[in-house]
């Protein structure tokens, strides 16, 4: 893995404070050469399952060697442990509490994957404030590694990561049961059902969300009237709700958790 | 027009959401020394007017050779075309929606402007979201632009733009009748009349807006009492309405549309 | 001092209208290699106090050289003098409103120190809007500095910028009088009071905040129960405040100005 001197960085900061800013600093202190992009600074305060839904959305569209530092942290300065965390292509930085679950999920079988506990203080800012690990910790390894450091060398080689308990797909004789992963900006409800696994069903389908009936998937969003509640396949493959020209969470009061029903038509 | 590696991004995607970096991501997977500057993802949802108006506000400061790349698109997935245009020093790319309407009435009797209807798949990603065009068509045409490819390559060159029916400022007798057009971050009601507008009538002038008069030019913010409404000429040499120390558009309780008179004083 | 190539820019524009990027525009106009970090942009407009203690905050860990834009600018068009400052390994760029405070405060014994009224229109736009001199002055100014020019060039050098009169801790008899500086987004309230001088206290503390007493330092957020107020070291080193999985700023109702009282235990 050929490092690619990109970096994203998402956190629960906020673009307010100068937090983002501060390890974009580090970064550039280490590696001159690194190219910083935010993935997104609007994660819910301490919402690790959040960032863990949007790290997932984003990571696999940046070029192969990128390093995703993600730093949502409550349990930071705790014995909580650090992470670099070597999947596919990319390479993660943070913390061991649930952020990478998705993509150490997907990962599993890998028998390329590394993960290794931070351990090695001569990586990271000589002082460590214990609220600030993002800044004086993950940012400089994120930096090192951009710039071709081995992540061996970076602490202990670990097999026990934290991963959330997400709930899990149920498919059973013709139905799927999901549930609503993500409300995005227009207020379209992203599911956990994978286009392939409603392909695969054989019948006619209806979909049930909230106390309302979906009788067809419709190719985009201009495909209804206005004010219609409809489903569609989002652009990371799996069903979705939306509002023609409205805002589906809304209308419909779901949130996230929820059950979605795909049933014999 | 030589290429200068720079892209900036216009988007009602907001910044929480992963949209924009995947877009980025698929742009420096095309493009490694591509420089991605936002220029707004906080259009109002859908608002194809808003796209149009921020976008002309920051353009034109960008080096020769920058692709400004607009993703509102609420018609994405529909049969709507996609756009690469080439106007002066800058390229575009974006849905043929009136996003670029200021940009395309502004060149409309240059003869070195091309508008190019997307439909070359080859400079587009293999997979296409039909909700997604911004990652997969967009991004990737503007990073192939932005490494230099020649835009004629990209598609069929054609002359019928969609562009958005704009009120027209109305000059008669000594009168000016105009619009606001956008309402600035601090309330500030930002206008289509012009500078050299105002200086071409020969009288004294008052300023009509909402049932206040306002009766001369303010050279800028601090020249007033707070709370005091006053015009100014803005950064982009249009006539604009502000409240020292205060939100002219709360105040006023001005709204986009409203009309703004220049009369004889 | 050698230029970094690196710029950060702190506004109280919003990211919304293009106004942050018509600056970045123009940076790469005159420097083509410049590389723009954004500081901050949702500083509260027109609040000079909190640009002052956003950039403190951010400023210090961006690499020798960098250049920092300041542009929260009531005064914008009027008489205040614009500046251009080099202080130990950084240079700042802004109006002579109160924005550097902290940054003049700290370095008013550095010998090197050079404030540069800036009189040079050969380093401006051409031409200069009078409410926007971040675009036409500022932006261009950093620019020419992060390319590598010097600053004694830029104008005349003064001695008398303009501070803004932050309240003073004091220390008297074993206790600390502080103030609240800042409320970051967690609801967190930072102070004025180092913690080398909570070190140097010889008996046993207590701490004072609105009504409430807290009686040790945590180590860090986790350190505590749900619901419980804390006090900690931020890792800015100063005493802070936070609520564990809450939110300290709405619990206490506590604002910016406030006092805090460290006293003996």
């Amino acid at each position: 893995m050929e490092a690619a001197g990109i970096i994203t960085i998402t956190t629960d900061f906020g673009i307010k404070d100068a937090n983002v800013a501060a390890m974009k600093g580090v970064i550039l202190g280490i590696n001159p050469q690194a190219r910083i992009l935010d993935l997104s600074h609007e994660i819910a305060p301490q919402n690790i399952a959040e960032a863990a839904y949007v790290l997932r959305r984003g990571y696999s569209y940046f070029p192969s060697g990128t390093v995703h530092v993600v730093v949502v942290d409550p349990g930071v300065g705790s014995e909580r442990r650090g992470l670099a965390i070597l999947i596919g292509e990319y390479y993660f930085v943070g913390p061991d509490n649930g952020v990478f679950t998705y993509v150490l999920r997907d990962s599993s079988s890998d028998p390329q994957r590394r993960i290794i506990h931070l351990t090695e203080p001569r990586f990271w800012r000589r002082r460590i404030a214990p609220t600030f690990h993002g800044r004086d910790i993950f940012a400089p390894v994120a930096a090192h590694l951009s710039g071709g450091i081995s992540i061996e060398g970076l602490g202990q080689e670990i097999t026990d990561p934290v991963t959330l308990p997400f709930p899990q797909v149920r498919k059973e004789q013709g139905r799927i049961i999901g549930h609503i992963l993500y409300i995005d900006r227009f207020g379209n409800l992203l599911t956990d059902i994978a286009e392939e696994d409603l392909l695969a069903l054989e019948s006619q389908i209806r979909i049930e969300i909230a106390s309302k009936e979906i009788r067809e998937l419709s190719p985009t969003f201009s495909a209804g009237q206005a004010g219609e509640i409809i489903a569609y396949i989002d652009s990371a493959w799996h069903l979705a709700i939306a509002q023609v020209e409205g805002n589906a969470a809304q209308s419909l009061g779901a949130k996230i958790g929820d059950e979605i029903k795909v049933l014999p038509g």
